[in-house]
């Protein structure tokens, strides 16, 4: 799937798959045991650097000594990280060239190194970059072509960092709001992640990944990283092998198809087994199922913590003796030199075969080869004049102008007049790092000392367009507490309207763990407050996840829902708010009303049986799907071209969708099947197909989507796809027909 | 494991094994298909009574034709469920005798019905019987004679009523506080729950189940019931076959091993397959594996559920086709004739074996000749003068005394001087419904119309022990909503302390779902009222799950958990603050602090790896295992018989407790064990033993455990219980020593 043929992805790496194997064989035969588990450690550029790991001297800079220990006599074959933040475009072409240099000539082997990075929306460790929205908001938009392109101008950006491995997508499944990497996603539905997913690695390879715009794209986190029991982040899941293949496994398998060439393993223990010790996933399902061929790295210090967390290993040599045949191809160690020589003892005594060091060496060195790093371990920096780009700035409000969902809007309050006074309050009002969340020139994206020159927060884009004094703002909380409430009431009997921006602080993996899915009391209390002056309240959510608003949601007469929408988020939510721009984004997830009623759209039967046996007890605040707009759209004529088919066949399904409002619009037109019997209790909906399309006022467009029998099929009680025979209830906007499907 | 040898438990069947398996091949070899499709149907009382079904007549009456229908046309071998409400014992007997009447004198093969009713907590459907306290209650005593001796009272006073069969015990671990029917589990620990329920089998059904006092015990829910995704009553599951094994299984294998008669099936789905139709369960694990010989019997309208709710038959036909199939012996209709016209149709049709349903109709007549039902259908009525009896009901006060347990006594605020001025206020302070939960009189226990006469609520036993004027009453809020918080505020300020009584209202099942922990604001905005006057509050919880306090708990003095200690609780609870009792119960769940913050005592390290890598980021309210007295016990000398062991072998470990405090009490002596490093990553601790000792002030004994391999196994990779070799740390109160197996 590829939906650019864009000027940036020129061939570039001169050798074919053949070639490559030859040169891999070539160079592994002159390597030692020393050089082969060398290639397979991966360390912080803490560890080449002046200073103390986490503590490292600023400026930043390389330590030759360092160097020379980690490359030429460690024979270390990838580097990671960034030093505590950002650093400039400039530096970092530096230290790639230096490592370089160090490795390829000064390495008994020559062997370039990887260096890998979490450029996760945007190449958010070089300053100056394209922040782009998180993958939660991408998945909002609900156009593949977002993730795409997002991707895209991510690896240009990183390459032109002379970096070519960026460890992202995260495909995991975000089916869980109390998980604190659910803004890392592409929300709940299977179908929707799974498109998205591939286009974001179809983006950041391109055609080649070994060019100089393009980087080896890693899927993130294999398996079953997600959907813990406790909802805490890289603690234990449940995951039946059924459910694994229903809901976990298909992100990762389109994007292998998609040609992702490499995968991080998830920190996480599923079932009682550490992932990163779990052959049956790691080799049986990775490698012999999906036929995956590429790089296979572990988390942060995943093995060290088979020890230390998990417990399921005595020493860290018992450790690195359990991953590697497990499959783990290279240790994201990453912060000491341990690895290399306890995996060489391992060698040595038989515990870990040659075979199995060989085949991990192999695929290290066919990916170098796939990046082109032998020939050209960076390409000229003269060729990245696009970097930070207005250009790419406008992919990136592009992106977020159709991720911003508008979730209620009573009487057309939205958009607003350009007239209005307008009173901004609330705690991610006037905040940058609270619209692009973690992973933000620093781990957390906490600092806003590093907040991308001149991109405006909501307040000051609103203050843009509508002149200082028409815009008032108090501060009225911080996340967790009242500041300044009583000024902010103040404030709001002297406007016309207020706009109260909520939600969270940035921040990343673990610390983002939670207690209470409550939007914090003292947030809750300032929209009250504000409702209770008579001025109408219009609610924007800044958030990785979607915190309970069920008390105050109805004292507010709009709900904007921002997610993480990047460097442009204050851009394209003031465009929505004043109507330069119209929603069009759709819940990627569902938006529970309770913290402890968590259901998914996709829930069954049973799920809707009310407390009492009544009406549909399934109550969420949003569903999934949902999203407002300024304009209307009619769904009539829905059409089946055949309503029965077999397993030879397929069948359209073609609706017509109306403008019936006053304004040019987007429209994601969503079709859902039933199962209405099936041999696994099925979901009361799935969404199968979607597209999203523009339509001026007036205009009416016929959408139709092509249903194969795989469409229809889900994982059956002997844990393989199975599509079965019998009616389906096809669902599109408000209107319905029944289908058969025949062996 | 027999705790009594009481008068009760007297041999009365007058056949052994082999005579029985005799006989029943003598009345199968008379009895035609439609005999037997009969005797695998179960029916709802009210389809044998004058009126409509959940609208029955009033006063209850049977009714002759219907009788006839039911037992002699469609040859309906079991009845079970009352109509609305609780009977009287009198007319229960005239329901039994007129029934086996009929099935006897009239059906054609003259087999008598077995009549299968909800006693949960003693004969809770017939009126004046003895009341005890609910499971989550029994199993805070920590000690297995009180569930030995609650069913042995139920079963008396059950076979009083002429009823052979009890609906208990749940056997279904209690790992979520989301869970409607967390209070009719022993709790979150494998241990203590396998101890507990094995005890409650050998005391409904005694030596003999088919004497005068003892009733079949019923094995619920097999299996995998209590675990929802969402925490929802009758939802998906996900257990992969490892955890099943591990947390699930143990509880109802023990009560195999007890040799309990029937079990009830899970109403839910399990990894996508609803239970009743899973034949690797019902069959493969049941039968084959645990080797249980009596009645599966479906719960209610479950085998209609598969086709209506779950979605994976196009038929009733075909739903009884598969859960036939699986292993269901016999359905629970219970409210229509189709159940066994359309399952002779699947036998004429060849679609259900004769051997399947000879199987299934054996297993019935067996546990029908193991109840005596052929010899005596009922005993004499004069055998039950014990019934409601002032020794049972010292039975369930003794029981509700060692619940009750003492979560927090700042300054040993408790007890209470009996010359104290109190205010008694909240919810469930006067309200003996509350103290017993549901399946109490009625379904959903909520009428208290029906509660037995004499027995004080919490309000009641307090002024009947310290008088009328020493104690005031103001009712301050419902269960959700302000009443007069106000008055109470007033009436605390003119007494010494306030005891609050917050909780929950009765609920049985899927009613109970709910949508967030939080105890109901109304509440806790009393309690904090009432703090804030400066009496002191003690807060007490009578409740069927633990409900969220984190916020109101600082402000109180001391908090007394209630759970649901049944008819003798207002006595138990007052006796326990006025220190004429002193607690001893311990937590058999954990205590959350918030909502989304539910982990159990024996989660992983992984679970404590606090969010910025700190401290332990377990952090519940009160732990398992949690509870306090009003002495203090001091644990000393931990000793340790052989450090080394292995397969052959055991060890003891053996500790001394004293009483260093001025009362005498009761101190729950626990052994926890941490595997230190297992191939599966191994909890935090485990429970693997414990003992309930009484100590006089002063006194000191000493426990001593023996410990066999088999104590400190899990279920391995391979999905076998294994001991693996490797040291574990044990634990006893303060005190821990580490010991070493060896293969």
């Amino acid at each position: 799937m590829l939906f650019f043929n864009t000027a940036y992805s020129q061939q570039s790496s001169p050798y074919d798959e053949e070639e490559i194997a030859e040169k891999v064989d070539s160079v592994m035969q002159k390597m030692t045991l020393t050089d082969k588990v060398g290639e397979m450690t991966q360390l912080s550029i803490d560890m080449i650097s002046e200073g103390q790991p986490y503590n490292l001297d600023e400026p930043h800079q390389l330590s030759d000594e360092k160097l020379k220990e980690v490359l030429v006599e460690n024979r270390v074959g990838s580097i990671l990280n960034v030093g505590g933040h950002a650093y400039t475009a400039e530096h970092w072409r530096e230290i790639i060239r230096k490592i370089q240099e160090v490795a390829m000539n000064e390495k008994p082997t020559g062997i370039p190194v990887i260096y890998g990075i979490d450029t996760i929306h945007g190449a958010n460790y070089t300053l100056g970059s394209t922040l782009f929205p998180q993958q939660i908001a991408i998945a909002a938009t609900w156009d593949p072509q977002f993730a795409y392109r997002g991707a895209e101008v991510g690896a240009y950006e990183t390459r032109a960092s002379y970096i070519p491995w960026a460890f992202s997508p995260v495909l995991d499944i975000g089916r869980d709001a109390r998980w604190p990497r659910l803004w890392e996603t592409f929300g709940e539905d299977v179908h929707l992640a799974k498109q998205m997913g591939a286009a974001m690695v179809e983006g950041y390879q391109g055609e080649d990944a070994g060019g100089p715009y393009h980087v080896a794209a890693t899927m993130k986190h294999f398996l079953g990283y997600s959907l813990p029991i406790t909802g805490k982040d890289r603690t234990q899941a449940w995951i039946p092998e059924r459910q694994l293949r229903e809901y976990v496994l298909p992100t990762f398998k389109a994007a292998v198809e998609s040609g992702a060439l490499t995968v991080m393993i998830n920190s996480g223990e599923m079932n009682g087994i550490p992932v990163h010790t779990n052959k049956d996933i790691l080799t049986g399902l990775l490698r012999d199922e999906l036929g995956f061929e590429g790089i296979a790295v572990s988390d942060w210090e995943d093995i060290i913590y088979l020890q230390s967390r998990h417990k399921v290993a005595k020493t860290y040599k018992e450790a690195i003796e359990l991953a590697v045949n497990a499959g783990v191809d290279m240790s994201m160690v990453p912060l000491d030199l341990q690895f290399p020589k306890l995996l060489k003892e391992l060698v040595e005594e038989g515990r870990v075969s040659m075979d199995r060091i060989d085949e991990a060496v192999r695929r290290i060195l066919t990916v170098k080869f796939k990046l082109n790093l032998f020939d050209t371990p960076y390409y000229d920096e003269g060729m990245y004049d696009k970097f930070g780009s207005e250009e790419f700035a406008k992919d990136s409000y592009d992106a977020a102008v159709e991720a911003v969902t508008l979730l209620k809007n009573n009487n057309d309050i939205l958009p607003l007049s350009k007239d209005s006074r307008i009173l901004v309050t609330g705690p991610n009002a006037h905040s940058l790092t609270a619209l692009n969340g973690g992973w933000s020139r620093t781990w957390q994206g906490t600092d806003p000392q590093y907040d991308t020159e001149g991109k405006p927060t909501v307040l000051e884009a609103l203050r843009s367009r509508m002149g200082e004094s028409s815009v008032s703002y108090v501060e009225g909380t911080s996340i967790d507490s009242v500041i300044n409430i009583d000024e902010a009431v103040t404030a709001a009997g002297n406007n016309d309207v207020a706009v109260v921006v909520v939600g969270e602080s940035p921040y990343t993996e673990k610390p983002g763990d939670l207690t209470d899915l409550w939007l914090p009391e003292a947030q809750r209390n300032l929209v009250e407050a504000i409702a209770e002056t008579g001025t109408p309240v219009i609610m924007v959510l800044v958030e990785g996840r979607p915190r309970i608003v069920s008390d105050i949601e109805p004292k507010t007469e709009a709900v904007l829902m921002g997610y993480l929408p990047g460097d442009e988020g204050g851009n394209a939510i003031a465009d929505i708010l004043l109507g330069d721009a119209n929603p069009s984004g759709k819940l990627p997830i569902t938006y529970p009303r309770y913290p402890n009623d968590l259901v998914t759209y996709d829930h069954n039967y049973t799920d809707q049986i009310d407390p009492f046996f009544g009406t549909n007890a399934f109550n969420p605040q949003w569903e999934f799907g949902h999203g407002l707009s300024y304009t209307t759209f009619e769904y009539s004529n829905m059409q089946i071209e055949s309503s029965e088919f077999d397993a030879a066949g397929q069948t359209t399904v073609s609706v017509d969708v109306t403008n019936t409002g006053e304004h040019s619009g987007k429209e994601v037109v969503q079709l859902y099947a039933s199962d209405l019997v099936a041999s696994i209790t099925p979901a009361v909906k799935r969404l199968r197909k979607f597209e999203k399309i523009q339509l001026d006022a007036g205009e009416t467009k016929t959408v139709t989507f092509t249903l194969m029998p795989e469409d229809l099929a889900f994982v059956g009680r002997d844990n393989e796809w199975i599509t079965e025979a019998g009616e389906f209830a096809l669902h599109i906007g408000p209107l319905s027909e029944t289908i058969v499907y025949k062996y």
